[in-house]
């Protein structure tokens, strides 16, 4: 363990990946190496009453892991091993700090994978994965981190150690303390190790990209696709702003092929049929589209998706939004927030995974201005209000964080979120994890 | 609403089909109608500090739902409706007694399914399904109730309505109740409805069976499948005393071609494809095996998984375990099983969902004997030790009731179960749902 008091390291552990930034650094960061130094400095914490905001990769967006003066940082990104892979089990052990494509690309030597993969797989970890509960691409059909978590080794407030879960894949003995955990963004535990579900890869892989005149179109053509009973594993759709950025950015001309594209991916025995059945659906929508088992053509299908975030951070400040709606409210969500664009002046590109209507309008602002507050943050909260008025969530699987906290009761009312605080005291009765964030 | 306070009205609602039988009769029935009958007994039930026990449809198979004197059921079985369908989201929302098999049925005229499948489908409501976070032969592939459950509508003890989860497939604001209660046999709230995630029928459907040597074989062939990253839809083990009482029931001679038998179904595009492969993996371990895609020798070949349970029902009355191992350790358990069985004397047949390692070893006694007391308890429990000695977990998809709960400190340990009593105590401060359940 080391604790580190200087200004360099409070300032590296003082914020994420959301745009937010604390007017003040924490008091410290503690770097764990194991358990027991997360013990020890919960140990430490409760019989000072000390909050403790973990750390993993600080890649979050939703200022989740932001901490300020009075506060101390516990980083756990050094507990970065893979405990084990049992393949016969399709079962992995890790440590927190593990990065998610890392696990990812170990389950592989098996002819496995781990099936969440957020867009920042390559820089976040599974601890912090596992506290906002992750999505990714791939979940439209093999479901989120909450999904793929069997049980959890926790560190409580007080530092006793209590396990979750189990080590089979299925089990009802107690209430389901792992999925509670899993998005609790650290204010209930510290996770220090997770059995996580593999699953066999797919044996083919298809993909398909087209192209539409409007978003409307691409919605309605991923609506078609849902409708039809077929099952994408990937099923992405990207926005006139988003491909306008990816164009400026590679040189490529994907906006002069119309104003919107879908993405999709199949998988598994079959795909090239299905991903052809989804041609057939998508093509009274289309301006234009091809399909590919090349796995080189298709990296360059998916690049309208793939590098559709990094194109629009060259051209300025971003805050992500990660909205949810019901599957058919989809183009209705995508016309909205143009609308909401149009009216207020603020640049907002749209990426979405269709499959399962869970939206990233993506807020723009000059490189340096500040997103979460003035007609950025405006911008984005009507973007909260319209989805919450189509029956929607604030937070697919970015979570709460501190950023959307003011509208959480909005969205659960004032029964549940009394529950959920006295569920918090359950776990923290001191209320010194991750104070202000989650609930 | 309808109370009830004769004596037949109240034997009617004793006990469940766990083969438990207590001692004296709760006090009255209570047959709600609607959500405000459910408010109004537990307004009342708080009022006067009487305990409630929830009733679905009195199928569970751990006395969840066994109430004696001093108790009220509440009798939830008429609150039937389907609510709604909608096909577009893929969504069905419904009250709490809607039986399993009508949903998938209904779910079935949008060309779409309901996953999980307990073996009681046709007689288990969703009420009882989400209390026990219901598995069945289909979870393999699809996941069990609680990966199917998007949102409840509860009705705290205090008789206040709250929502939890939300109408879309993804989502993170605030902690999941939606998980914490599912599974939770009616000790948190009572389930007034819920929001279900339907999945789209798949297009092919094909079936194996395959007869081996010895169950041990069999375990083995069922591994291999796992290791060789095929993912069927249904991969169920049966064992010789099962086959036996198949062919005594049916007039069949299954038992002739080996001392167990799996059967397999492998389902989307390229079932057929994959069901071939499974072939391949089977053969050098079986006797003999076939494949089809043709439904009606389809259920044929499904007739040795799906008779067994009548068929062993129709020798003595039955207890039904649920005990679930890693599933590498399969063939472990299942020896373990018939070593216990050699041991004590006690019929214990095996039917196994092997895919998941989630074994039914079936304690079978005399008719009119008890299960749960004395040799047939104590090889019960035997199979108990055996589980968690093997990494496993007391019951996998039919709940600790009544009947498991001793058992519980065990697998789950004081920590943990401590937690659990105080999240228990947040939802139902007084204590009154069903009292001496679950945790």
């Amino acid at each position: 363990m080391r604790l580190l008091e200087d200004r360099a390291a409070r300032e590296a552990v003082a914020t994420d990946r959301s745009g937010h930034r604390p007017d003040t650094l924490p008091d410290a960061v503690v770097r764990a190496r194991n358990v027991d130094d997360v013990v020890e400095t919960l140990r430490w914490a409760s019989a000072h009453r000390t909050p403790v905001v973990t750390r993993g990769a600080g890649s979050g967006l939703a200022a989740g892991s932001s901490a300020h003066a009075g506060q101390v940082v516990l980083d756990v990104s050094g507990m970065d091993r893979i405990v084990e892979i049992r393949p016969d089990d399709q079962v992995a052990v890790v440590e927190p700090g593990v990065l998610t494509a890392d696990l990812d690309a170990a389950a592989g030597e098996h002819g496995l994978f781990y099936a969440p993969d957020p867009a920042s797989a390559a820089i976040s970890s599974i601890g912090g994965n596992i506290a906002t509960n992750a999505g990714g691409l791939r979940c439209a059909k093999y479901g989120v981190t909450r999904d793929a978590v069997l049980g959890l080794d926790l560190v409580l407030a007080d530092g006793r150690r209590v396990a979750t879960g189990r080590q089979t894949v299925k089990g009802v003995a107690g209430y389901d303390l792992t999925s509670l955990v899993v998005g609790s963004e650290g204010t209930l535990a510290v996770v220090v190790g997770a059995t996580l579900r593999l699953r066999p890869k797919p044996l083919e892989t298809a993909t398909l990209a087209a192209h539409f005149d409007d978003v409307v179109a691409a919605a309605a053509a991923a609506a078609a696709i849902t409708s039809a009973r077929l099952q994408p594993s990937v099923l992405e759709l990207v926005d006139a702003v988003t491909l306008e950025a990816v164009d400026a950015a590679r040189g490529s001309s994907l906006r002069s092929l119309g104003a919107a594209a879908l993405v999709v991916q199949c998988d598994g025995r079959g795909a090239l049929a299905e991903i052809e059945a989804v041609g057939q659906v998508v093509a009274p929508f289309a301006t234009t589209w091809r399909a590919t088992t090349d796995p080189v053509e298709a990296e360059e299908l998916l690049a309208a998706r793939r590098a559709g975030l990094p194109a629009l951070e060259a051209t300025g400040d971003v805050f992500i939004e990660d909205v949810a709606v019901p599957r058919s409210k989809l183009a209705e969500a995508v016309a909205g927030i143009q609308a909401i664009s149009a009216r207020t002046g603020v640049r907002i590109a749209t990426i979405a995974h269709a499959g399962d209507g869970n939206l990233h309008p993506i807020v723009v602002v000059e490189r340096g201005a500040t997103v979460t507050e003035g007609p950025p943050w405006e911008a984005a909260c009507a973007v909260f209000d319209l989805a919450l008025r189509l029956g929607g969530t604030l937070t697919g699987e970015h979570g709460v964080g501190l950023l959307k906290r003011t509208w959480l009761r909005a969205e659960l009312g004032e029964d549940s979120l009394d529950l959920q605080h006295r569920i918090k005291a359950v776990f923290d009765p001191l209320g010194i994890l991750n104070p202000g964030k989650g609930i």
